[in-house]
């Protein structure tokens, strides 16, 4: 080794010691008789001190070192005379008496601080740079420490971690596959998993019993700003079991990186039902880390010869508690809100509670004091409330009152990174019925299981109401995982293609290999994915997964850094069999 | 749970315990009066018994049920009659009082039995019932504990695993990239890692310090039995280390898995330098379970009037103890092996050692006894011994020796899969000659570092003679793993690129990120990447990594069983602005 020591871990006891350290240049300070460097690695920080009287040569060469110059450095642990509390080394330096430039550096786009001056584009180009900060590298350490934890808890529970293959079978169901040509089968390509489900099926088939993997999954979609092509999925699958297995193992997965990557005890996950998820948050993954539930004034509203709620579906609103004293400019700032074309209402109407117990209404025109005062009531709204309302075609206006929620939840800070709650939300259909294509799409994924109790409606032709043994993990209002109990019979998979469309052929051509192997001894099974990513960020508390991915790529679905994709040439293109097509 | 035990739990303590057990019917036997059948999953086998005359119906059903039906069985453990003592279940059996089937089989395609009948074409297609195999499983299970331990060990000694990308650039130096096309970026394409090497290279230089990863990595190369398109990798880097350091870690991380997964002690690795391992194994990867080294006879064979001798550039042969009674037919045998095209070699000489002390060559004509014996003292023979000689052009001739001696070792039984001896071999050369290119290639890689003692060499023409800081770990006469110290000044890495041949322009456009990575403060860093098919294979004691990938492709790289590679439809090739060219 080059050093003896790491710059994190030397302390008052160390004194006396001669030691080697290795590192970054991360600032120097001249100060008359005296230089300091503070010296960087992963580990920490350790102040250098050289000092002109002493040793004048030493002292000017530390001077001509720049910011991330790569030093070796040799000498003495001293206890400083002013000591820095915030260091874990900060009651000692180095008193340096020899030292070696391993590397030199040119001055870095940008600082290598916490806060740094560094744009999103110019850090991504230079991720190699952006990847020194402080905050970069605990996002990755976190990382790690999310997956060991998984592993172990997932190692004890007997579930053994499978490879499956990364070049498969294209399947035109779903999102659209990343392919790759194949040389040794002109003609031909593989497929980048989206997931490793059939595969993970499978290995059920085969006995493997409980499965798990992390693995790089690939989704070739338009990206949005959290999108990734490539992603990571904590993939796990087991036999012999029902819904309820599912939810208390993958409970205590979460419970036990909770425990020990954060420290925080998470209390039993509650269930909601889907048709509960949207009723009273407009969302199949409400943020749960605050109140504010939908309530529906149908009965209220409706009938008093207000034209918007009249012709309305739905009039259903929040009680925002303690905004009553919102400001004309305020309220105008959530209509425009609303009114966005991503929100999509048409206006809103708000009702204060006064802190006399008066009511004053947008629609005072329409409601009379009483009527407002049981619209209040319905609300559970007290003096100092107030009641936002939204109204339209049902499912339309759910939607936008759940942008209405959020955004009033974020304005009243009760949506706290630190903060976490979690719940199931359990019972989603089974299908759902996609206008432009006029056909059923498989909500979860056409392996999914209907309730035993729904079969029936399959035959009788009630595909929208058939539920799913599906279910998410969701936690403050992301989805971190979803899973479902699985077809395992060939007759039952084979109608679910035939439904969704397939013919027999098709099913044929793309799960042929599936559904034979329903044929030798298919075991009852279940499983769950989760969103490595996303985890990661939101145990970091952060909003983007971006921050926890070592080298992310950006909009385009392009690495800027090493500046991919790019062309290829021709060589490579009539060994492949393939021709680019000008646009 | 649909089950309360496993199928490999349950013990003479059980017994009158009321249990549930799930899995496969691995076999039944009516005997009169009672049915038995095993009941299999991942855990084990468990015996169930039926008795005719106080259930007939139960024993009825349990009859009709044939092999690899999964049933959900409910009984009483009782004390077997008969024990069994290979099963670690066999003191008991379940008296069944219920069973249900939760699904039937149709005849699988083979047996479902450690030996077979099926051939291999058909268990790659029918994947998932060859995973039903004990022994198919346990590799998959040696292979996730050989994985955990890996991570265990470099976890303790402070690696960071990071997921590095998928989706890379594509360059042409080195293997063939296999590549992926680019929706967004029409006319591009990505190119899938043949390692992570330049992204734990920046890694370093963002000052990780320690990382690794179990990581996929892709080559589409013409394949040879025991290659696959994707392998997976142990993937390592250091920062602040030597040479030395490397392979003291890596010798404790392959101790430690010998330890934990065989419980095998493994003695220090000896280290050979690559010079040696050519001189005296004819190979850079040496079987070292036996000794039988090269023993060179330029200066006793030549000159003697042999013409084949006289005219051979290298006369080297070696020592086959106690085979000096080898048959005529033995003799010829090896004739024909040494003269078969992949061996080479043009003819074997021999001399036996007889048991008097005489000596009895096929060269005796140019030989006298006294030369003869001067052989044997040269190869230390002793009466019994057997001395087999090639001679030729010397690298050819080493070759083909280096195929004798491991022919021999395997006739003479000395290479036993369950003993393991390792080795680093060193001091590899930093280029080789390509004769049909006429240039130098990288023989590790562009990024690996020369011994700084031998950089001057460089300069005056004298590349060959170039020793890299670069290792082998062998095992078996197998390399587990390889790799070097890095490069980490700019300067001298745009040097290697010129040597093999990179204009300025060709290494900017290809490695320019990592050239301008290097003028940031690059700390000097090496890595070595572990092939873990292979590694788990070796644990394994088996010849084929397909044995321990739970879904390999076969010789054309396609995967049989979900029959992919694939054509895709036109408007998939339309939106990757590609076309599929006739040939």
């Amino acid at each position: 080794m080059l050093r003896t020591h790491t710059c994190g871990e030397l302390r008052i006891t160390d004194v006396n010691k001669t030691v080697t350290l290795c590192g970054w240049l991360q600032k120097g300070r001249d100060l008359g008789g005296m230089t300091f460097i503070d010296l960087r690695d992963r580990y920490g920080i350790t102040q250098l001190a050289f000092n002109t009287e002493t040793n004048p040569a030493l002292c000017e060469k530390a001077r001509k070192c720049g910011r991330e110059f790569v030093l070796k450095v040799t000498g003495k642990v001293i206890e400083r005379s002013s000591k820095n509390k915030i260091l874990t080394t900060g009651e000692i330096e180095i008193e340096v008496t020899d030292f070696d430039i391993l590397n030199e550096a040119i001055t870095p786009p940008f600082t290598i601080e916490e806060h740094t001056d560094g744009g999103d584009e110019l850090r991504m180009k230079y991720r190699y740079l952006d990847l020194r900060r402080t905050t970069v590298r605990a996002n990755l350490e976190l990382r790690h420490q999310v997956s060991q934890q998984t592993r172990k808890f997932l190692d004890e529970q007997n579930f053994i971690e499978v490879e499956t293959p990364v070049l498969i079978k294209s399947t035109p169901e779903g999102a659209r596959d990343f392919v790759v040509p194949s040389r040794m089968n002109a003609g031909e390509f593989y497929a980048l998993p989206q997931s490793p489900q059939t595969f993970k099926q499978l290995l059920m088939i085969s006995g493997f019993d409980r499965y798990y993997q992390i693995v790089k999954c690939f989704r070739d979609e338009d990206l949005r700003a959290d999108r990734q092509p490539e992603f990571t999925q904590i993939d796990c699958e087991m036999s012999f079991v029902e819904q309820e297995d599912i939810l208390n193992m993958f409970e205590g997965l979460v419970k036990h990186l909770f425990k020990q990557v954060k420290g925080i005890d998470i209390e039993n996950l509650p269930r909601m039902t889907y048709t509960d998820a949207m009723k009273f948050y407009g969302c199949d993954k409400p943020d749960t880390r605050f109140e504010m539930k939908f309530v529906e004034l149908n009965d209220l509203a409706k009938g008093k010869g207000f034209p918007v709620f009249d012709n309305a579906e739905l009039v259903v609103g929040v009680n925002a508690k303690g905004c009553s004293e919102y400001t004309r400019k305020q309220l105008d700032e959530l209509t425009e809100f609303v009114k966005r074309p991503q929100v999509g209402a048409t206006g809103l109407v708000y009702a204060r509670v006064n802190a006399d117990g008066t009511i004053k209404s947008s629609v005072d025109k329409f409601y009379d004091a009483d009527a407002l005062k049981m619209w209040a009531q319905k609300f559970d709204a007290k003096p100092g409330d107030l009641i936002l309302i939204l109204a339209g075609q049902a499912d339309k206006t759910r939607k936008a009152l759940n942008e209405l929620r959020l955004e009033m939840g974020t304005r009243l800070g009760l949506r706290d990174v630190n903060k976490f709650s979690c719940l199931w939300v359990v019972d989603f259909p089974l299908l759902e019925f996609n206008e432009e294509e006029n056909r059923y799409f498989a909500m979860h994924h056409p392996f999914t299981s209907p309730k035993p109790e729904d079969i029936k409606l399959l035959d009788e032709n009630k595909l929208g109401e058939v539920r799913a043994n599906a279910y998410d993990m969701v936690i403050n209002g992301v989805e971190v995982g979803g899973g479902s109990v699985r077809i395992f019979n060939k007759n039952l998979q084979a109608k679910m293609f035939e439904i969704l469309g397939f013919t027999k052929e098709e099913a044929q051509a793309q799960f042929g290999f599936l559904m034979n192997a329903f044929e030798y001894g298919a075991p009852p099974h279940a499983g769950i994915a989760f969103g490595f990513d996303r985890l990661c960020s939101l145990f970091g508390g952060a909003d983007s997964i971006r921050d926890f991915i070592a080298f992310p790529k950006n909009n385009s679905g392009r690495d800027v850094m090493i500046d991919a994709p790019s062309s290829i040439d021709d060589k490579q293109l009539k060994e492949l069999s393939i021709a680019v097509m000008k646009k």
